[in-house]
């Protein structure tokens, strides 16, 4: 059965995308520690992140490398922090996360309520810088 | 100035190593969340972990997975947890954390207290295993 994340990715479930290419995909979470924190996955459904062919995982964090770019650049933060848990979504997931100080990172900390207009803000202007970035490539 | 992180990577600070090539360091946090919480370093003394260039980044990712690969069959756990916070030490370090619940990956938490003979077994059979995977390759 396709995860949460794979319909995300086909479409078939709607998400605040803010970057994607024929093997990647980035999206808001909606339960957000901070302003601007992604996920990124694999199109192809791997449920453990180190059970990626070294190929494809390097591929992988090379477009979280590319999608971290894009959200400094819009979310005021000193720079882009990094979790990977992996235990309730069975689909290999990078948390990227702009944090201002290490408890940013807490994942336990409460979780940010946005309106659906602020993601949709959020995601287009980190999906604008993105895509420029990767014109000027 | 040299960072903590290039003086253990050179050997000039003792440290509980647990995996090394040419380019990059593997070796046991000494406030550990959990048994087996290890460090990963690129040599290159790189604040930032976006800003290592494409080929680095990719390849200190790679060996990270490998030290992964170890860590998951020397300390009982369901998956390695993966963060990368870097406010602390200006050297880019990626946390490799065994856990067995999304909360044992909370940065907070109490550290272990270890004994330096406990370090010394845990690093030591990590990197019996990780030596001998790499002879497998």
């Amino acid at each position: 059965m396709a995860t949460i994340f794979s319909k995300i990715a086909a479409g078939d479930i709607p998400s605040y995308k803010v970057a994607e290419n024929d093997r990647f995909y980035a999206f808001l979470d909606i339960n957000p520690l901070v302003k601007g924190h992604t996920l990124v996955i694999p199109k192809h459904e791997v449920d453990y992140l180190f059970d990626l062919e070294d190929e494809e995982f390097a591929g992988l964090h090379l477009f979280a490398k590319s999608v971290a770019s894009a959200i400094e650049k819009v979310i005021p933060c000193k720079r882009i922090g990094v979790a990977v848990m992996g235990l309730e979504v069975p689909h290999a997931h990078i948390h990227l996360i702009p944090i201002n100080k290490e408890s940013d990172m807490i994942i336990s900390n409460p979780k940010l309520a946005l309106s659906n207009e602020e993601f949709a803000t959020i995601a287009d202007s980190i999906k604008s810088v993105w895509e420029n970035n990767k014109t000027d490539l």
